[in-house]
């Protein structure tokens, strides 16, 4: 089975229940469950990046959760890689990070042949249902910022399980604390000044996440036009005034569609563009320029824009196709907007558009931050 | 104390613990003794038609569900008085209505000194709470199509209690099924042909409905707006690039409430008019013409129009003033949009803009029908 | 002749020839003849400020050059009595005015028994085929601020016929230099310090203009939505897939034409509004607070937006409901469109979404401008 | 010198004075003489399909006429291949067609070795500037539809000179009339019946169409981007309430120019996107099946759907982005908007939705027609 066929499979999984589960708002263990089964874990390792965002995207249609945790996934087995080899995996574990750069930094305190890690962080997407966790953290003695990967059920690793929000329910997306937990693997320092040669590279990473994010946003917008189309064609009554027989046949309804489907298309495309674009990028290797790196950063803030516009707007605008009788509850189409809602704030797109706009106007670089 | 002050004391409550009583969703038993207890409840005959349609927005904006109910209530009260005297009631009475165009319609049996009606209606707002019905059902030997109010609690009247839906929870929407209940007291007969000189003045009851929702809908925009200002001002944080020192500061967000708050209250402008020109219609009286009664219609139909947009995008829009984490489940700020998208698909708004389209370019006035 | 049919009368005459004078872009000295034999340029001083408004926004629809023209008389009229009585005037006489807040200041040196004025302003809206103009300028000794009025035609004033721009095109908006004018007619002064209790009334002159302005785009937005109406009725062909057997049955022009006389409507009711707000700050008279003062300019910004919104979209959009061969240059259909990108250029638009926003946010009051 | 620099050095030349060429109106001989000179017209023949759509982008984007007779150029030369070997041509023809199908027939009469046409047809664009036509043609006698070649100066063909229309006026779209001309080199016949299987290939032809329309509606976008950014960066001056200083700093001049920078090179991976689709099924050659045209054609709606909307809105936006002085008539910055308004009313877009609605949600494959 291809990774294709694979992605649509679980996708086909997901969906025939992904209402209820929805509703229940469990943490995900059966979803990760159903990733470690499906084989999809190791695609970025096995077929590569782009093979990585599509499936990503295939997932997010059917259950923008599971493709959050699983696009986070591959980021983390990813980003692993800018440091040097990427980190040795197994079949079937499930990576996720911890990483919320609004929070105060972690402590890393140094203690025998390696460190202990103290302190907490907000957001931890999937921590508290992996194997492996991609941290980073202040050393207490030096100040230097060390990245690496620790067991993610290591003694003194607890999680505050408080999300419980309106959208992406599924994602575990609460807090962690890490209290002494021992550090050994440790994957590279960041550098300290922004001229040292490996700072293009390195920050790759935050681009990597703005790109998922994207393709999480496609997957919502691809996902509630499926849904929407399939109550359109087999539940939803024509209106009376509409001179049709079937609600498949109103004409508002058909260019409704036609609209919907043509924005969140092209915002796929863009999203497909800054994956070539970050994907040239990590190619470059070590030589990567500040330059190169600017282009494919604008190339992601340029395709997160559209991807969520296009994702708010089509959950919401959706309905109107469907009619009145759609939003009873055990249909659960508003989870589309929620989920797309939620996840669309994680950092402000205003400051994205900022961002693009300066570079258009002015050739301003983006700043480099957690989110740039 | 004015009405006025009774809605904005109302709206006072009803505000503080709306989050918890969405998430709870209870049928609105304790929201309606709120209403009968604050005197809204009578505004309509005490105070008037501007009145009571202010006093439905006002509380709309603190908990669209009570502004729903009570706007509804004031409509069937309001809708009693187009066949002559309105309808007796008590202080405290509650009022809702049975008459979903779309479903078939309920039978009428003569008995007796009356009749006994039978059948079942589908989104009976407010019914299983209320103290008095307006009905509509058609004589089984005459084919008369006759209305009528019937005591809420009398035998035979069941509740199907089948409203569970993603927002306006807390409307009591569900289902309504009458067994040989004993109607007596007819209100009138519906004319049978649309030269009955009659038709305009009855037929403004669609035009109430339709105005109704609409006030909802500007409560909505303005209830989010209210909602998400404070959260802003108290609870947001600045985003780290913005430059200013409170989120309450920044550019965007600045601009964002102002377009916002606009729009709404260009909404608000509209419906004012609406209101307006469904007042003077229903002074004309008897004497009303079909062309008169069309001024009305596209009134009501194009500030409509203008309040759905408004509700729907303002509702969804404000999140990005508040940032990732008012996504927080306890504050339950996707109730606004829930209820708005809910609402909103009532009757389809293009449609409305057809109606307004083919009246502005070619004359064509609205079709007579439940929704116009 | 009512003041309304003066308007009427007044629109359908420059309706008749609007594409061709457009074309021409000649100084409307026919066009302030027109006004002057029609009896408008006396309405506010006759009928008041409501109906001077509302007719300017009649005229606006006809031709939103000269509605300018008219919206600003009445502006200069009803701004000489903010200071004391109304100024004096004649039947017939045409009032501009020369006041770009963002050039240099006019200078004022006193002289025999007045003053005399030098310098030059851009902008100035009218004053090339004005009679009377309201002056602005700053006194060279004292450096108070005061406000007069000239005779249009005096000696030393010279106006450099610069207006050549894509829009707007016959208001005769270039700049004016004055070369020692004498001044004998002056108003009053500017209040030095906010404090000083005649600024809130003083100040309102600028909400004036802005009012003004936003009664032209609506009227501009209603003009393009009748002048494409007539087109869409009278000439233009159904597209072969509509399946219907005029231009104004296609289902896509109705509810196309539905939303946008939705909107442009409620943008009147808005400006109606404003039109309230601000009369009834000046009717307060020397007593006006800041308070109630930056409830009108809230009033009146709001409305703009809302408005601008309306004509820019409007203008743009109708073409869809005409067609391709509505393009020619015959019809200079494209004249509403530059009309409206260029008057709603007067000052940006996004800061009077900031004014309203940090209102509602904060109860910030309108910073006081020469454009709030 | 590449197509590419080719490309880029002719935007150049034409970006110098494209103001100035749009105020004159004038016949393009001079610019067709400049794609002649440029190598341009040969890029399709030398360089292939993609290069051909991106030089007929990058010179719509300085000067949209040029880039429509460009494109429209390749077309005619493309869709000559479609029937078998593609059209001779010398270096220097510049190719234009005649073809609206909306108009009636022309007539084709069998005569000697040949034919002679005869009738008229409106909106050839470059006919009355090209060296050879592609026409379509019905005989007479027998009924078939013929697509030939003729001298575009030969003697019969004459022109309305009837092009004066708002947007896109130096495209010579006016009328051509056919008497008696010759015709000796057909290139195909039409098949009659749907099922033929030369039907999807030959039916490709008003995709390729459609898709440079899209082409140019992108390029125009993307030109007045560039035009708008320039002033900002060396005329426009910052708002006195922006707290910056300069307005190429104004935080909502940044976001703005961010906004549509993103949706219009999201349009751009969309038509990008329609041109692989387009040429892998001109690449599917005889053996093109209905169902893989469909694709195609769906890929070229959703993008023209696209870039259709980019193309409007963006050349109206920007004026908010350079302000009132920008619509000063020497900078012609309306030519944009003119333009795109003119060139995206071609065929009615919202019947593109309705397609790419109707195959969305139905599967229903685009009628074929003219313009699908």
């Amino acid at each position: 089975m291809s990774w294709r066929e694979a992605a649509e499979k679980t996708a086909t999984a997901l969906r025939s229940d992904a209402a209820e589960r929805d509703r229940a708002g469990r943490p995900p263990v059966a979803e990760v469950g159903l990733l470690r089964f499906s084989g999809l874990l190791g695609v970025l390792d096995a077929d590569g990046w782009a093979a990585a965002n599509t499936a990503a995207r295939i997932v997010s249609a059917a259950d923008a959760n599971v493709g959050h945790l699983l696009g986070y996934h591959y980021l983390q087995r990813w980003r692993t890689g800018l440091f040097g080899p990427r980190a040795d995996t197994e079949p079937g574990w499930f990576w996720a990070g911890v990483s919320n750069p609004l929070d105060a930094a972690l402590r890393l305190t140094p203690a025998d042949s390696g460190f202990v890690v103290d302190g907490a962080k907000t957001f931890a997407t999937g921590a508290a249902v992996a194997d492996r966790l991609v941290v980073s953290a202040t050393r207490t003695d030096t100040g230097e910022k060390l990245t690496f990967v620790v067991d993610a059920r290591a003694p003194g690793i607890t999680h505050a399980d408080d999300w419980d929000n309106i959208g992406q329910r599924l994602t575990a997306s609460g807090g962690v604390r890490f209290t002494a937990v021992r550090v050994t693997d440790v994957l590279g320092v960041q550098p300290e000044r922004e001229t040292d040669p490996r700072v293009p590279r390195l920050s790759l990473a935050a681009l990597g996440f703005q790109l998922m994010l994207a393709q999480v946003y496609v997957g919502l917008a691809l996902g509630a036009l499926r849904e929407a189309a399939g109550y359109t064609r087999d539940r939803a009554r024509p209106w009376f005034q509409s001179g049709v027989g079937t609600a498949a046949d109103d004409p508002y309804t058909l260019t409704g569609y036609g609209e919907l489907v043509a924005f969140a298309d092209a915002a796929g495309h863009a999203v497909d563009a800054a994956v070539t674009a970050l994907g040239q990028a990590d190619e470059r290797g070590p030589s990567l320029t500040h330059a190169e790196r600017a282009e494919a950063a604008i190339a992601v803030s340029s395709a997160k824009i559209v991807a969520s516009r296009a994702a708010v707007e089509t959950t919401s605008k959706v309905f109107e196709f469907t009619g009145a009788r759609s939003t009873a509850g055990r249909y659960a189409f508003d989870r589309f907007w929620r989920n797309a809602r939620t996840l669309t704030l994680h950092d402000p797109v205003v400051y994205k558009a900022r961002e693009v706009g300066a570079h258009f106007l002015r050739g301003t670089p983006p700043e480099l931050t957690g989110y740039s």
